[in-house]
């Protein structure tokens, strides 16, 4: 592999064009772009010339991914396409022996899981699941800190995708974005990844430990309706449109080993952005909407009201001393995309690439994490009914080890 | 009535002592204590001589509640007993035509909340649950603001009841404390009104709205055995014991209009004291955590992932415009427990008597909202299955009208 990464990247909408601009072109070390695959030819035009530009050299482009997949100048393919193609493209890569780097969304059913890890299982190519926020600056604090022992026994957590997306939604059919269709048509927990994959670190998920059972409940669906009523044209199509999707999906997953994780998703109402990682142990607590923490040890055991009063916001200081290493050092000179979380995922794949280490994300967390919305979406439609989990790991989760 | 209300306090635990000791003394305009009862003789010591040192008479005591209600100088009763003795002795309050004044807590039974309905419906007695929460800053200002339309349309709301209560349940033996053997053998969310009842009234329950289904999940349970652990003496008797109650128990209601209403109990681990009230609008959301109030006209549609940043614990400046009259001025004179809220709850319960008014937190609410306590715990026995929540109004909340 000559010590860089010849990579195809599929899906040139804003997920992967940007992923092309601002991070895989700046990791030259890394990464060369040598295909490029859309079904739009104005995606795949801009792509070809942001590569052009910055290399000097045109990447191979086809609206077909399954010719792409067909190169040997393909090692590796990144997948950032609409959602409902992430599971499908994966898999005839896997089969192509192209190595995957899969873009998060959720599943569409569990079938669709279970299909990803035998195809992984079969052919044996190596897959990484890009969850950037497995990256993020607290998150990796807080796994940092959990696996030192600092939050005691690790009892509940949650989190949320709080995010106003309501412009990008309405606008699905200008800028042919899946997001629309998958509002007009489904009502579950769409998007539970970034949330739910740093939570699944936390509690050790398919190392040791897994998630067993969730319900899900999904509340009227208002915010759409009104943006739309609100701020686009009378004639506009959208106009008097019924959403399924409800604004606020609320799930609560059971863990094998008796912990929860509470699941939000907010993403048609007016709110600001948080992923609000929270983490409650036997020894601190960490809330990520206000950004507090606790610990138990420090700020003794007898709290009173007003202790938050003073101490809002006190992990950004508290971060100081708290965040990983590779954060602090990063910190120093912060550049990528989303806060540097792209940046150290893409480095991450690479290092593990070239070097032949596992992936700190693999199929079994991609499977699990993304069965989230299928089943959230059968626990709402029969009214909140609890569904069980299925193990992707066949049993093995009981002793794989940690990898992080 | 005299223009004064004669009141009998049964219970004189912690709460009912520090009730007539920091909020009912210092109203004589609106109280005089005329009756005291509790099952411990030291109690009742400790209560009689503060009601005799502060008015120079001493009121009539008794370790038998049914006696304190035959007295005639008796025009209402304050009950502030162990939880499992609140409806039972409201009940008998109400069969004996005194004005019932409830402290809050969680059902043991969907029966005996009908229980207390039915009561009430026949004697005609009037009732009022004190819920404190109800009457916070920014509960208040909250349902203000909702009311008067700056949330839009609310789809959703949470919050919590996080308080560090490890001394308190396992010093239970000791201060004979009722907490301690409701963590040893139930496991529900035990404790849902000070949250809920601010989120009710936002959302019209019984008054054009009701709850209409709950699921439940309760983590497994840690912090209780790990802190007698830690902190109590090798032979102390709590030493390896188990506890039934999860350390947190998350539970989602459904609204007959549509909208959610998510709870967290969360009083067996480290942590700080906040009960979060979330509001989510089509035009504004408030998180209670993180003390911060998005308002869509204010601040622009198009929200950058670092808006929070600038603006964590905004509500604090925006208060000043957006607090209650009622608290603005009650601010300038800061006084009574739990941060005035019981000093304007007794103010305002007191009014409703002697003017004649209905109590704005009434039998039906009262019902509803304790009855989630049962419904949790059965829908955690039941795996987190979705269970009913009984119309206690029996179809009246459709037509009944707001009246906060």
């Amino acid at each position: 592999m000559d010590n860089i990464i010849k990579l195809g990247v599929i899906g040139l909408g804003n997920r992967g064009y940007g992923l092309i601009v601002c991070e895989l072109l700046k990791l030259p070390q890394f990464y060369k772009i040598t295909a490029v695959c859309d079904v739009y030819s104005d995606r795949i035009d801009r792509a070809v010339n942001s590569v052009e530009e910055a290399t000097g050299t045109k990447p191979y482009a086809t609206d077909d991914y399954k010719e792409l997949l067909k190169r040997d100048d393909v090692d590796a393919v990144l997948i950032a396409s609409a959602w409902e193609k992430h599971i499908p493209i994966a898999i005839d890569a896997l089969k192509a022996k192209k190595i995957v780097a899969m873009e998060v969304g959720g599943a569409y059913s569990v079938d669709d899981c279970f299909k990803l890890v035998r195809t992984q299982e079969e052919t044996e190519t190596p897959f990484m699941f890009l969850e950037n926020c497995c990256y993020g600056e607290r998150e990796t604090m807080l796994i940092d800190m959990v696996k030192k022992g600092l939050f005691g026994k690790v009892v509940a957590c949650s989190g949320a995708y709080a995010h106003d997306l309501r412009e990008e939604i309405t606008s699905g059919a200008e800028n042919r974005h899946y997001r629309l269709r998958n509002y007009l048509s489904r009502n579950c927990e769409n998007y539970p990844t970034h949330e739910l994959g740093p939570l699944a670190q936390i509690l050790n998920i398919n190392r040791g430990n897994r998630m067993v059972s969730l319900v899900s409940m999904a509340s009227a669906s208002y915010g759409l309706e009104e943006y739309v009523k609100r701020t686009k044209a009378p004639d506009h199509p959208l106009q008097g449109k019924r959403f399924m999707q409800g604004d606020i999906v609320t799930t609560i997953i059971k863990c094998a080993l008796g912990e929860t994780i509470t699941l939000e998703l907010g993403t048609t109402l007016p709110r600001y952005y948080t992923r609000k990682p929270t983490v409650c142990g036997t020894k601190a607590y960490y809330s990520g909407d206000s950004d507090s923490l606790y610990l138990e040890d420090r700020f003794g055991d007898d709290v009173a009201c007003c202790w938050i009063e003073s101490n809002l916001g006190n992990a950004r200081e508290l971060s100081k001393e708290f965040n990983t290493e590779t954060w602090k050092s990063f910190k120093l000179n912060p550049e990528g995309g989303h806060g540097g979380m792209d940046r150290l995922m893409l480095i991450d794949f690479a290092e593990c690439v070239l070097q032949c280490k596992p992936f700190p994300i693999d199929v079994y967390d991609a499977a699990s994490w993304m069965s989230i919305s299928a089943l959230s979406e059968e626990s709402i439609a029969k009214g909140s009914m609890p569904v069980s989990i299925p193990d992707f790991t066949n049993g093995k989760w009981i002793t794989r080890q940690e990898n992080i």
